[in-house]
Protein backbone atom coordinates (compact mmCIF):
# COMPACT_ATOMS: atom_id res chain seq x y z
CA UNK A 1 0.00 0.00 0.00
CA UNK A 2 1.34 3.22 -0.91
CA UNK A 3 1.05 6.14 0.92
CA UNK A 4 -1.66 8.14 -1.39
CA UNK A 5 -3.58 4.35 -1.04
CA UNK A 6 -3.44 5.23 2.92
CA UNK A 7 -4.81 8.27 2.68
CA UNK A 8 -7.29 7.58 0.17
CA UNK A 9 -8.30 5.05 2.12
CA UNK A 10 -8.50 6.55 5.32
CA UNK A 11 -10.23 9.55 3.87
CA UNK A 12 -12.94 6.71 2.24
CA UNK A 13 -13.71 5.22 6.04
CA UNK A 14 -14.29 9.24 7.58
CA UNK A 15 -16.83 9.41 5.13
CA UNK A 16 -18.37 6.23 5.26
CA UNK A 17 -18.49 7.08 9.55
CA UNK A 18 -20.06 10.53 8.35
CA UNK A 19 -17.30 12.64 9.14
CA UNK A 20 -17.40 15.45 6.41
CA UNK A 21 -13.87 17.13 5.50
CA UNK A 22 -12.98 19.42 3.17
CA UNK A 23 -11.19 18.92 0.07
CA UNK A 24 -8.28 20.64 1.54
CA UNK A 25 -8.26 18.03 4.65
CA UNK A 26 -8.70 14.80 2.60
CA UNK A 27 -5.69 16.44 0.92
CA UNK A 28 -3.70 16.45 3.86
CA UNK A 29 -4.42 13.20 5.50
CA UNK A 30 -1.01 12.40 6.58
CA UNK A 31 0.63 8.80 6.72
CA UNK A 32 2.94 8.04 9.43
CA UNK A 33 4.88 4.85 9.30
CA UNK A 34 7.48 6.01 11.70
CA UNK A 35 10.35 5.07 9.13
CA UNK A 36 9.63 0.83 9.40
CA UNK A 37 8.41 0.51 5.72
CA UNK A 38 5.67 -1.82 7.05
CA UNK A 39 2.31 0.45 6.73
CA UNK A 40 -0.24 -1.63 7.19
CA UNK A 41 1.12 -3.56 10.11
CA UNK A 42 2.62 -0.33 11.54
CA UNK A 43 1.40 2.86 10.98
CA UNK A 44 -1.22 5.60 11.60
CA UNK A 45 -3.42 8.07 9.19
CA UNK A 46 -4.10 11.11 10.98
CA UNK A 47 -6.16 14.64 10.32
CA UNK A 48 -5.59 16.98 12.15
CA UNK A 49 -8.24 19.73 12.88
CA UNK A 50 -6.33 22.02 15.05
CA UNK A 51 -3.57 22.33 16.87
CA UNK A 52 -2.66 25.59 18.73
CA UNK A 53 0.04 26.21 21.49
CA UNK A 54 -2.82 25.48 24.23
CA UNK A 55 -4.86 22.28 22.60
CA UNK A 56 -5.60 20.08 19.83
CA UNK A 57 -7.97 17.79 18.13
CA UNK A 58 -7.78 15.39 15.22
CA UNK A 59 -9.42 12.03 13.90
CA UNK A 60 -7.04 9.11 14.01
CA UNK A 61 -7.77 6.42 11.08
CA UNK A 62 -6.23 2.97 12.03
CA UNK A 63 -6.67 0.02 9.55
CA UNK A 64 -7.44 -3.64 10.44
CA UNK A 65 -4.98 -4.71 13.42
CA UNK A 66 -2.90 -2.34 12.42
CA UNK A 67 -0.61 -0.65 15.21
CA UNK A 68 0.84 2.32 16.96
CA UNK A 69 4.21 1.58 18.35
CA UNK A 70 4.84 2.84 22.03
CA UNK A 71 6.16 6.08 22.80
CA UNK A 72 5.28 8.85 25.30
CA UNK A 73 4.67 12.60 25.26
CA UNK A 74 7.73 14.10 27.48
CA UNK A 75 7.86 17.52 29.59
CA UNK A 76 8.51 20.42 27.44
CA UNK A 77 9.91 23.61 28.76
CA UNK A 78 6.44 24.31 31.20
CA UNK A 79 4.52 21.89 29.60
CA UNK A 80 4.43 18.85 31.49
CA UNK A 81 3.84 16.66 28.22
CA UNK A 82 0.95 16.26 26.28
CA UNK A 83 -2.24 14.75 27.70
CA UNK A 84 -4.57 12.89 24.88
CA UNK A 85 -8.51 11.75 25.48
CA UNK A 86 -8.96 8.80 22.83
CA UNK A 87 -12.68 8.33 21.85
CA UNK A 88 -13.59 5.59 19.65
CA UNK A 89 -15.87 5.98 16.76
CA UNK A 90 -15.64 3.40 14.59
CA UNK A 91 -14.36 -0.23 14.73
CA UNK A 92 -12.48 -1.07 18.40
CA UNK A 93 -8.99 -0.23 19.49
CA UNK A 94 -7.18 -1.68 21.96
CA UNK A 95 -4.95 0.27 24.39
CA UNK A 96 -1.66 -0.48 26.26
CA UNK A 97 -1.51 2.36 29.03
CA UNK A 98 2.43 1.86 31.50
CA UNK A 99 0.03 1.17 34.77
CA UNK A 100 -3.26 0.51 33.49
CA UNK A 101 -4.42 -2.97 32.59
CA UNK A 102 -5.38 -3.14 28.90
CA UNK A 103 -8.17 -1.12 27.86
CA UNK A 104 -10.03 -2.58 24.66
CA UNK A 105 -12.09 0.48 23.20
CA UNK A 106 -15.65 0.02 21.20
CA UNK A 107 -17.61 3.34 19.65
CA UNK A 108 -18.35 5.54 22.19
CA UNK A 109 -16.29 4.51 24.82
CA UNK A 110 -13.37 6.77 25.90
CA UNK A 111 -9.86 6.90 27.92
CA UNK A 112 -7.65 9.76 28.89
CA UNK A 113 -3.82 9.10 28.77
CA UNK A 114 -1.92 11.09 31.38
CA UNK A 115 1.39 13.30 30.10
CA UNK A 116 4.30 11.34 29.87
CA UNK A 117 2.56 7.69 29.78
CA UNK A 118 4.00 5.15 27.87
CA UNK A 119 1.28 3.51 25.69
CA UNK A 120 0.38 1.65 22.53
CA UNK A 121 -2.62 0.73 20.54
CA UNK A 122 -3.71 -0.90 17.38
CA UNK A 123 -7.06 -1.66 15.61
CA UNK A 124 -9.24 -4.97 15.99
CA UNK A 125 -10.22 -6.76 12.79
CA UNK A 126 -11.84 -4.60 11.12
CA UNK A 127 -10.13 -1.19 11.84
CA UNK A 128 -11.06 1.42 13.64
CA UNK A 129 -11.52 5.77 13.72
CA UNK A 130 -10.81 7.62 16.99
CA UNK A 131 -11.02 10.78 17.83
CA UNK A 132 -8.05 12.37 19.83
CA UNK A 133 -8.85 15.63 22.24
CA UNK A 134 -5.57 17.00 23.74
CA UNK A 135 -2.96 19.76 24.61
CA UNK A 136 -0.56 20.74 21.76
CA UNK A 137 0.69 18.37 19.80
CA UNK A 138 4.59 18.19 19.43
CA UNK A 139 5.21 15.00 17.13
CA UNK A 140 9.12 15.63 16.88
CA UNK A 141 9.88 15.32 20.71
CA UNK A 142 7.43 12.02 21.03
CA UNK A 143 9.88 9.43 22.27
CA UNK A 144 9.68 6.43 21.11
CA UNK A 145 10.81 2.74 22.91
CA UNK A 146 11.89 0.55 19.26
CA UNK A 147 15.43 2.80 18.63
CA UNK A 148 14.62 2.21 14.98
CA UNK A 149 11.46 4.63 14.68
CA UNK A 150 11.85 7.98 13.33
CA UNK A 151 8.90 10.11 13.61
CA UNK B 1 -40.37 22.41 24.56
CA UNK B 2 -39.72 20.58 28.12
CA UNK B 3 -35.97 20.01 29.25
CA UNK B 4 -36.18 16.48 28.87
CA UNK B 5 -37.55 17.08 25.16
CA UNK B 6 -34.96 18.84 24.51
CA UNK B 7 -32.55 16.36 25.34
CA UNK B 8 -34.05 13.43 23.92
CA UNK B 9 -33.68 15.69 20.89
CA UNK B 10 -30.39 16.69 20.91
CA UNK B 11 -29.30 12.68 21.10
CA UNK B 12 -31.91 11.85 18.16
CA UNK B 13 -29.70 14.59 16.36
CA UNK B 14 -26.42 13.02 17.26
CA UNK B 15 -27.23 9.32 16.64
CA UNK B 16 -28.86 10.73 13.14
CA UNK B 17 -25.12 12.30 12.25
CA UNK B 18 -23.63 9.12 13.23
CA UNK B 19 -22.13 10.19 16.30
CA UNK B 20 -22.04 6.91 19.24
CA UNK B 21 -23.20 7.67 22.56
CA UNK B 22 -23.25 6.01 25.51
CA UNK B 23 -26.43 5.63 27.48
CA UNK B 24 -25.03 7.37 30.47
CA UNK B 25 -23.94 10.38 28.08
CA UNK B 26 -27.26 10.36 26.35
CA UNK B 27 -28.50 10.63 29.76
CA UNK B 28 -25.45 13.53 30.55
CA UNK B 29 -26.28 15.73 27.84
CA UNK B 30 -26.46 19.48 29.45
CA UNK B 31 -30.10 21.48 28.31
CA UNK B 32 -28.73 25.47 28.73
CA UNK B 33 -31.74 28.17 28.77
CA UNK B 34 -29.38 30.76 29.81
CA UNK B 35 -32.47 31.38 32.57
CA UNK B 36 -34.28 32.96 30.15
CA UNK B 37 -37.05 30.19 29.69
CA UNK B 38 -37.20 30.39 25.81
CA UNK B 39 -35.69 27.37 25.26
CA UNK B 40 -36.28 26.92 21.59
CA UNK B 41 -35.25 30.53 20.63
CA UNK B 42 -32.12 30.74 22.70
CA UNK B 43 -30.43 28.06 23.91
CA UNK B 44 -27.92 25.28 23.37
CA UNK B 45 -28.13 21.25 24.63
CA UNK B 46 -24.20 20.01 25.29
CA UNK B 47 -22.53 17.03 25.31
CA UNK B 48 -18.84 16.57 27.02
CA UNK B 49 -16.83 14.34 26.33
CA UNK B 50 -14.12 15.36 28.62
CA UNK B 51 -12.70 18.37 30.69
CA UNK B 52 -9.74 18.37 32.01
CA UNK B 53 -7.23 21.03 34.04
CA UNK B 54 -5.95 21.39 30.39
CA UNK B 55 -8.43 20.74 27.47
CA UNK B 56 -12.17 19.96 26.88
CA UNK B 57 -14.30 18.92 24.07
CA UNK B 58 -18.27 18.64 23.80
CA UNK B 59 -20.76 18.24 20.53
CA UNK B 60 -23.13 21.58 20.53
CA UNK B 61 -26.50 20.61 19.13
CA UNK B 62 -28.39 23.71 17.99
CA UNK B 63 -32.30 23.45 16.93
CA UNK B 64 -33.49 24.73 13.77
CA UNK B 65 -32.63 28.75 14.64
CA UNK B 66 -31.73 28.61 17.95
CA UNK B 67 -29.25 31.09 19.54
CA UNK B 68 -26.57 31.38 22.31
CA UNK B 69 -26.35 34.75 23.24
CA UNK B 70 -22.74 37.00 23.22
CA UNK B 71 -20.70 36.17 25.92
CA UNK B 72 -16.62 35.73 26.76
CA UNK B 73 -14.35 33.67 28.11
CA UNK B 74 -12.44 35.80 30.78
CA UNK B 75 -8.77 34.82 32.60
CA UNK B 76 -8.85 33.10 35.78
CA UNK B 77 -5.67 33.10 37.69
CA UNK B 78 -2.86 32.03 34.98
CA UNK B 79 -5.52 30.86 32.40
CA UNK B 80 -5.89 33.28 29.63
CA UNK B 81 -8.98 32.75 29.00
CA UNK B 82 -11.10 29.50 26.92
CA UNK B 83 -9.75 29.48 23.60
CA UNK B 84 -12.56 27.61 21.01
CA UNK B 85 -12.33 26.01 18.60
CA UNK B 86 -15.61 25.36 16.45
CA UNK B 87 -16.27 22.62 13.93
CA UNK B 88 -19.68 22.40 11.75
CA UNK B 89 -20.77 18.38 11.59
CA UNK B 90 -23.80 19.35 10.15
CA UNK B 91 -26.35 22.12 9.58
CA UNK B 92 -25.11 25.48 9.76
CA UNK B 93 -23.87 27.96 12.10
CA UNK B 94 -23.20 31.01 12.04
CA UNK B 95 -20.84 33.13 14.65
CA UNK B 96 -20.47 36.25 15.58
CA UNK B 97 -17.16 37.35 16.70
CA UNK B 98 -15.74 40.73 18.14
CA UNK B 99 -13.28 42.11 15.50
CA UNK B 100 -14.38 39.51 12.47
CA UNK B 101 -16.92 39.90 10.11
CA UNK B 102 -19.83 37.34 10.12
CA UNK B 103 -18.91 33.88 9.54
CA UNK B 104 -21.40 31.11 8.49
CA UNK B 105 -19.65 27.23 8.90
CA UNK B 106 -21.08 24.66 6.81
CA UNK B 107 -20.10 21.00 7.79
CA UNK B 108 -16.61 20.09 7.41
CA UNK B 109 -15.91 23.94 8.60
CA UNK B 110 -14.15 26.07 11.22
CA UNK B 111 -13.00 28.59 13.15
CA UNK B 112 -11.22 29.58 16.22
CA UNK B 113 -12.25 31.99 18.71
CA UNK B 114 -9.14 33.35 20.79
CA UNK B 115 -9.92 33.79 24.70
CA UNK B 116 -11.86 36.61 26.43
CA UNK B 117 -13.54 37.46 22.69
CA UNK B 118 -17.11 38.40 22.58
CA UNK B 119 -19.09 35.99 20.29
CA UNK B 120 -22.32 34.17 19.61
CA UNK B 121 -24.03 32.26 17.36
CA UNK B 122 -26.94 30.47 15.93
CA UNK B 123 -27.93 27.90 13.83
CA UNK B 124 -29.41 27.97 10.38
CA UNK B 125 -32.56 26.81 9.59
CA UNK B 126 -31.84 23.11 9.43
CA UNK B 127 -30.09 23.33 13.45
CA UNK B 128 -26.25 22.77 13.37
CA UNK B 129 -24.24 19.93 14.95
CA UNK B 130 -21.27 21.70 15.86
CA UNK B 131 -18.25 19.88 17.95
CA UNK B 132 -16.25 22.28 20.39
CA UNK B 133 -12.49 21.46 21.03
CA UNK B 134 -11.32 23.74 23.61
CA UNK B 135 -9.33 24.38 26.73
CA UNK B 136 -10.52 23.75 30.04
CA UNK B 137 -14.40 25.06 30.25
CA UNK B 138 -15.30 27.30 33.24
CA UNK B 139 -19.26 28.26 32.11
CA UNK B 140 -19.70 29.49 35.43
CA UNK B 141 -16.65 32.39 34.84
CA UNK B 142 -18.43 32.75 31.65
CA UNK B 143 -19.29 36.59 31.30
CA UNK B 144 -22.66 37.25 29.08
CA UNK B 145 -23.57 40.78 27.88
CA UNK B 146 -27.28 40.06 28.43
CA UNK B 147 -27.33 40.94 32.52
CA UNK B 148 -30.49 38.67 32.85
CA UNK B 149 -28.54 35.68 31.63
CA UNK B 150 -28.01 32.85 34.20
CA UNK B 151 -25.72 30.46 33.36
Amino acid sequence: MTVDEARERAAAALEEAGIVLTDAERAAIEVADFGLDQLEEVGLQLLVYVNTDRCCAKELVLFPNQACPEHRHPPVGDDPGKEETFRCRRGSVTLRVAGSPEIVLQPGEQFTIPPNTLHSFSAGPEGAIVSEFSTRSRDETDVFSDPRIVR
